[in-house]
């Protein structure tokens, strides 16, 4: 029986859960779509239908309620990019530099992203798991429903493998969808130095077919940069990796303009990520090929950086602006989408809207899950935050709170406030 | 019976408690003063004994004990200017401005300061006492264990004693300390447009004697700026706050160098409070009277400024740093030490360990409570954090997590992580 009520969106039959008595920034199509005395059904994982309150049907039969007393309903955050598994800690060379060390001292005391790799091909299996699915619980408390993982502290291909297979691990365990990348690229192991197209070789010779081999990635992304690799490296990776079918994302401009944007837009890139110094230029090619736009200010803060992205391009050129936490130990120990929300409107200067929008359905988008994640509307994946807060702007605006009550995930409570 | 031990520090014999096996930073004098293997006991509301894990008793009888399996233990952070009882948000104004709102626009919409003082006005005094009860709450879950609290809100006699009032309750209600300091100088309100002297005449005159016989502060404080109040005014508020035997300190070269630094600290004011503008001479004048510079990294992040405070001249003339959350919802809504620890390294360029003596020892120097909070040391208040941390370090380098396990306030567990 179909239950059809005096609103033009006829109530499905098959609810299991209703979540009542709601304001709703619904984030659909990128604006915060806000509608208050709204309801939402849940049948199975998926949201099935969104309304007014006085457009429910008048008796609700066995469907499980939720009242919400007018609190706020959100799409889960979709975190679109992390280095979420690692071992070791960076904290003694944060101090280090505090105190005036130089990249060189750093770097004579074990620092930098290859003490990270060294301890990363040190851990076992097993601990990077552990690591990594406390990470995970963290994010879950901060809202974050949908988690994109990048390999990249290998390096070798070994370690590369247990990346991918940590990140396969944590989907089954953990309630969040990852999706998972593989950035073999992104640092020059000491043991190539000097021969990075020996090391590219090896990328795209035995890395990449043995990751489509054992099918642990849908995604490869480069680090395109002086300090990494060059376009022409980046080609090549792409190259193979469009061949083998993965989809593509780039760490673009962080640091100089290597213009790795525009030929990673052109070869149909998912995203390019950082962009601080992206030209003009760069910015059409996205906005031609449908390339989100990844920023990631805790990187940007961490290494008191001052050059921010160009924000305007983005807005006159309509490309899709995501945000997401660069969770990773050297350069964004960010645990939280709150504080990226906040960075992004007090560094890059977005709005709120722009912000929220950059963490739910743009997020999504940089990782072609817009179709499931990312917004409140029927068909989508029942992915949602339920937030104490008086307004959406409150999730950029505070520091140092989450005040989030509930989160479910595909139709499921994952996490409920103590 | 008087316990000896075999090192030069003798065991006392009244310890109710023992903390052991815990790393420790003590922060005495303003360093780390890091002890590894080390124990700490507590006699009442004091610490009575720190020392290695090998200078303990053999037994230690009916002593209660917790192993801190290696966890680290810093002393209680001491958060010596907030803004902490309000009514009404200013998430709305945030998000303004962040659109392109002018100040006038936002003026016109109701907001800045005049809405948090109509708020505060128009709320009850039970209200104002549950609103800052849980902010109460959420700082001691960040570890916050002595907390200033200004009033400012009100501007009238009336409002200024409600939110005193409101301090004396949280004193009595909350684990926490709390040291209530009067702000009637804070802004001019409306009523008194164009008439600050008079504004300034009536808070001489009748708030300063009236706040006194009530006994319910024991500071006070100004705002010296050119949006406030003029160095003559600060004086003559100071001068009858001194005669009344309140101590002093000043808001002073937040926006604009209006040397209000150099009379506070003539006068013998215990700090001078966010100082970004603030002279060479300015710094010298606190130099010689002994004045704590608090910095608030919180309202320079917020309201986006680019002049930082002159740390050199603080290191160069040995003026102690302290750093606070500066809590309010208009240019700080920061609640937790860790975001303001943070903010201080990147931002100001403090050291960790500067950062950290800031949230502790120089927080009590702050407030005159240095006799008895801020460090770990034997007959000092037992207040102090375990935290599940590799380093001190740790504490300035996380966003978004609070690695906390246990807050211990005057030797009783004041919360528990769960």
């Amino acid at each position: 029986m179909i239950i059809t009520s005096h609103s033009s969106n006829p109530f499905p039959d098959n609810v299991d859960q209703m979540f009542t008595h709601c304001r709703m920034a619904t984030m659909a199509k990128g604006n915060y779509g806000i509608m208050k005395n709204a309801a939402l059904a849940v049948s199975g994982k998926k949201i099935s239908w969104i309304g007014p309150m006085d457009a429910l049907p008048e008796t609700l039969g066995t469907i499980k309620v939720t009242d919400c007393r007018n609190q706020w309903i959100l799409p889960g955050f979709v975190d679109c990019h992390t280095h979420l598994i690692w071992a070791g800690s960076r904290a003694d060379e944060f101090e280090m530099r505090l105190a005036g060390a130089s990249y060189a001292d750093i770097a004579r005391a074990g620092g930098g992203i290859f003490s990270t790799v060294t301890a990363t091909r040190a851990a076992d299996e097993d601990m990077l798991f552990d690591l990594a699915s406390r990470r995970m619980a963290r994010f879950l408390r901060q809202g974050i429903t949908t988690v994109e993982i990048k390999s990249g502290y290998g390096l070798d291909l070994d370690t590369e493998l247990k990346m991918l297979a940590v990140a396969g691990r944590l989907q089954k365990a953990c309630p969040q969808d990852v999706s998972t990348t593989f950035l073999g690229a992104h640092a020059l192991p000491p043991k190539f130095a000097g021969r990075s197209d020996d090391y590219i070789k090896e990328v795209v010779r035995i890395m990449l077919p043995e990751v489509k081999d054992q099918g642990i990635a849908t995604a490869v992304d480069v680090f395109c940069e002086n300090i990494a690799f060059s376009r022409d490296q980046t080609r090549q990776v792409f190259e193979k990796a469009l061949a083998l079918g993965f989809a593509i994302k780039l760490h673009a401009e962080q640091l100089s303009d290597s213009n790795g944007t525009a030929l990673a837009a052109q070869m149909g890139a998912l995203s390019c990520d950082h962009l601080e110094y992206l030209s003009l230029d760069g910015a059409r090619k996205m906005a031609d090929h449908g390339t989100v736009a990844v920023l990631l200010p805790g990187a940007f803060y961490y290494l008191r950086e001052t050059r921010i992205p160009p924000v305007e391009y983005f807005r006159n050129l309509r490309i899709p602006m995501a945000v997401a936490t660069d969770l990773n130990p050297g350069s964004s120990p960010v645990f939280g989408m709150m504080p990226v929300l906040n960075m992004a409107c007090l560094l890059f200067g977005l709005t709120c809207e722009e912000a929220l929008a950059g963490a739910t359905i743009n997020g999504a988008r940089a990782l072609n899950l817009a179709d499931c994640k990312g917004s409140l509307e029927p068909g989508k994946d029942a992915d949602f935050v339920i937030w104490d807060v008086d307004t959406p702007a409150d999730l950029c605006y505070l520091t140092g709170i989450t005040p989030l009550q509930n989160v479910v995930i595909g139709g499921k409570t994952a996490y409920v406030m103590a």
